[in-house]
């Protein structure tokens, strides 16, 4: 993260002094050419626009600064944006929001010295619509529909802007330019474009390359004359969180062909280097149907993020957010339980309870076997908390979606997944998930663990990028043009792959050397 | 005129039928981008920008028409620009605007077949605060000036538009693009840009291009998705009008140099061929103050436009407009009298009434000599009609002041006046001018009279190529950057330039060899 960083900190921002000359007899160009002129030459591109509201304060700025001025650029395609003409002692601030189904980021970064400022997270307001993606796309074809689901979110990005500007003393009004990162449903859904054609073959979105929105026209409350950068799509299915989350890691500037995993509601995963990028995505029909996206919970205080059971006595050791009493366990939780149930042999290598060994945990509930995780005296709500055998038999076949796609996407480019030396992982989720568990599991490949690089909110990094360095901005189109994006066919042999991994670690267990047999003691 | 719409009637429109293959899986980009790659390859551009509110729209449209469209394009610089994508039996029509200080014409254009629908002209409503320029760039810099200018002229389009739409069965709603050409005052006060720099040294203005603003952010009540263009000026004194001129005569498009006058308000001289472009403008320092301004008044029904006088009887004939009984005498109507009356005698060589041949016609009114055109009982008003010895003296110096510019301008590239083989002759003033007074006065050079061609409203022809043509807006730029603007220096050889003019047709006959001498009858 801090590498990635340094790499573009070398590029210029989108702050940048002009000294013009004064007008004089010998060059009386006019204002807005002569500033314009400065800037195209400052950005390299042939043409630089300007907002009419900028240009008709533009020749009193111009003179109360004696031709000294900081000018808040931004890049439209191949022309160049002035955004703003600043005053002396104007505080200038980006806004980056990673725009997630369920949750959404934001974070302010000074647009001059390119700090983060402040962050804060909320709940995607839309969730009150519909909790996923598929239920907002048809709330958003009803009448006024798309109009309302724009509404929410523009009124929580309001809301919420306000307290992060309150937080650093600054007014929304110091806010010239957003930078939005999310898929591709959300990205419409913010922009209030139609998603209806994107859940009916040939599953086409209305626009993938949205260009820079007047941030006014979609209601958002920052000064009037804010650009908003809304990351390019490649498809319906590969969105701009997944873009920036390349952009962030410098998959696509890397000489060495890397992997970069994004657990969130889906599954996506990118592989590539500087010359290649392939892509796919988890929606991997009716096959995979609730795969992966069931695994994670959101991480809340008093959620287990870590298991682990004693070999021998099998007694479960719990650690919560917070180190409050356990109310739930979230996705990283359960991968590690997932693991330690294997490891201390509770369960079988197809993922099934063994009452034997699980002893007193093991008990049945309306028809369903389930081992319980902590006792109802010690949990939050006095309800015991256990995992169901559906739960498991879930969990197995989504761990068994993700090794399949990674194993059918490096299979591809004929490269064998333990060639990889660099394993990104990327998502809150993700960024929680112990490598060792995932690998026990058989859901992340048997790699050194120093090949996994833990990536965070790689969404809302990308779209902090963008605030920070021009360097990073021309990478987007050259990112998403070079993607290709494989379809993943759900034929008879990614079934035969996916029925292998669906095996703890997997059929064949020689792809894992690193996962010691049931009941032995881990050597880490 | 005929000529030049030839030129460009081989250049495409604006309006583009695009049949777009049909998304499918095996090539589901969105549909934006399906239209906008088209487009791009249509336009020979690398972006193609459209409105959000367009974009919202578009997945249905395509739909609905079966990805067969037709789209509304401009060109804003390097990008192009989407306007509209349009239903099946929808009317495209663009507005053409010669934007006067006076007079503000309009022309409605059918965007498709390049048809003029309709024409219209009203005064223009600022005139109500100031009749000429530097009046209303006063105004506009008190509180609220700039805004109630800009209020007066968009409210007096607007009102036209409805008129000139309904004249013609249709709606304003149908109106997607505009194209305005105006002098650099003119072009700001629409955009609410200030004037305030081009009145003081180095005099200029906000903005010389203007780029393509959004129709109803002036307030203009035509289609929301509307654009509009406004020419790009060189400088305050060299507006968007000369640059739409010039674009309409193809002055830069010859291998011959020629050169375009415009006689409005002011006199504006552009000098040039493919290879180069020399302009000035008639605001050349006090000497000439009020010069060529004065020369020319309003044509109107009833208003003397042209004289003859027997060079014998010295009988007055005189032709009016609408054959009204005469209530006064326009620009065109006096250089017509000034020939008249150096030729049959009755002034000098200096311009200075010569009482024993004007006979009864000459009179003095409180203590100044007039020369009655009309007796009291032929005019509409039962005043006589006359012109004094002052506006013949004013009309002298403009005279002068319009030939040594054009001297100075022609000798700057050491070209005589009489080798031009061309003389565009523009404006509406310009345009009833008689080129056979106009040389005997010496006004304009003593040329074949084929050489002379009139114009018409040169600014309003340009405007509507812009919107005929994308190949005439191409030429903009082009003719923009390559005027080299020659500011008149009213230094000691310009004023003795200027005082050889101040006779008729010069203190030097030798350069207007067909000018008679006077008392002899003219052989034409």
């Amino acid at each position: 993260m801090i590498e990635r960083q340094q790499v573009h900190s070398n590029s210029p921002g989108w702050v940048v002094s002009v000294a013009l000359p004064s007008p004089s007899l010998h060059d009386n160009s006019a204002d807005a050419d002569r500033l314009l002129r400065a800037l195209k030459r400052e950005l390299g591109v042939d043409q630089v626009q300007a907002d009419l509201i900028l240009l008709r304060r533009l020749p009193q700025v111009l003179r109360d600064a004696e031709y000294r001025v900081r000018c808040v650029l931004f890049r439209d395609g191949v022309c160049g944006r002035l955004v703003h003409v600043a005053a002396a002692d104007e505080a200038l601030a980006g806004l980056a929001i990673d725009l997630g189904t369920t949750r959404v980021v934001m974070r302010l970064v000074d647009l001059e010295d390119r700090r983060v400022l402040a962050e804060r997270a909320f709940d995607n307001p839309q969730i009150e619509i519909g909790p996923d993606v598929l239920a907002r796309i048809h709330y958003a074809d009803q009448p006024g529909g798309r109009e309302r689901l724009q509404a929410l979110i523009v009124a929580g990005i309001n809301r919420e802007v306000a307290n992060l500007c309150g937080s650093v003393h600054m007014t929304p009004d110091h806010i010239f330019l957003i930078s939005v990162a999310g898929n591709t449903a959300m990205s419409h859904l913010l922009a209030g474009l139609p998603t209806r054609w994107m859940i009916r073959e040939p599953y086409i979105p209305a626009v993938n390359r949205f260009g820079l929105i007047p941030a006014a026209q979609l209601g958002l409350a920052v000064n009037p004359l804010a650009r908003l950068f809304l990351f390019p799509s490649v498809g319906s299915y590969f969105g701009g969180d997944l873009i920036a989350g390349i952009l962030f890691t410098g998959l696509h500037r890397q000489s060495e062909t890397a992997l970069l995993v994004d657990v969130g509601t889906n599954a996506e995963v990118v592989l590539g280097n500087r010359e290649w990028l392939m892509a796919c995505a988890g929606a991997a029909g009716p096959a995979l149907e609730g795969g992966v996206t069931r695994m994670g919970t959101t991480a809340a205080p008093g959620v287990i993020d870590r298991v682990r059971i004693d070999p021998d006595s099998k007694a479960i050791d719990i650690h919560t957010i917070d180190d409050l009493p356990p109310r739930g366990i979230c996705g990283s939780g359960v991968i590690d339980l997932a693991a330690q149930l294997y490891l201390s042999g509770m369960i079988d290598i197809r993922g099934k309870f063994q009452p034997a060994v699980c002893g007193e945990r093991w008990v049945e509930i309306n028809g369903m076997a389930h081992v319980i995780i902590v006792p109802a005296e010690a949990s939050a709500n006095g309800q015991p908390l256990g995992i169901s055998q559906a739960d498991m038999d879930s969990l197995i076949r989504s761990k068994a979606a993700m090794y399949t796609i990674l194993e059918t996407l490096t299979g591809s480019m004929g490269i064998a997944l333990d060639e990889l030396k660099t394993f990104f992982v990327a998502g809150t989720f993700g960024s929680f998930i112990d490598p060792r568990s995932a690998i026990t599991i058989g859901m992340l490949p048997d790699l050194p663990l120093t090949a996994f690089r833990s990536m965070g909110n790689t969404s809302l990094g990308g779209a902090s990028l963008v605030l920070q360095s021009r360097e990073a901005v021309m990478d987007i189109d050259a990112i998403r043009d070079g993607i290709t994006y494989m379809e993943l066919n759900v034929n008879q042999d990614f079934m035969n792959r996916f029925s292998a991994a669906k095996f703890i670690p997997h059929t064949d267990p020689g792809r894992f050397p690193s996962v010691p047999a049931p009941g032995r003691r881990i050597s880490r």
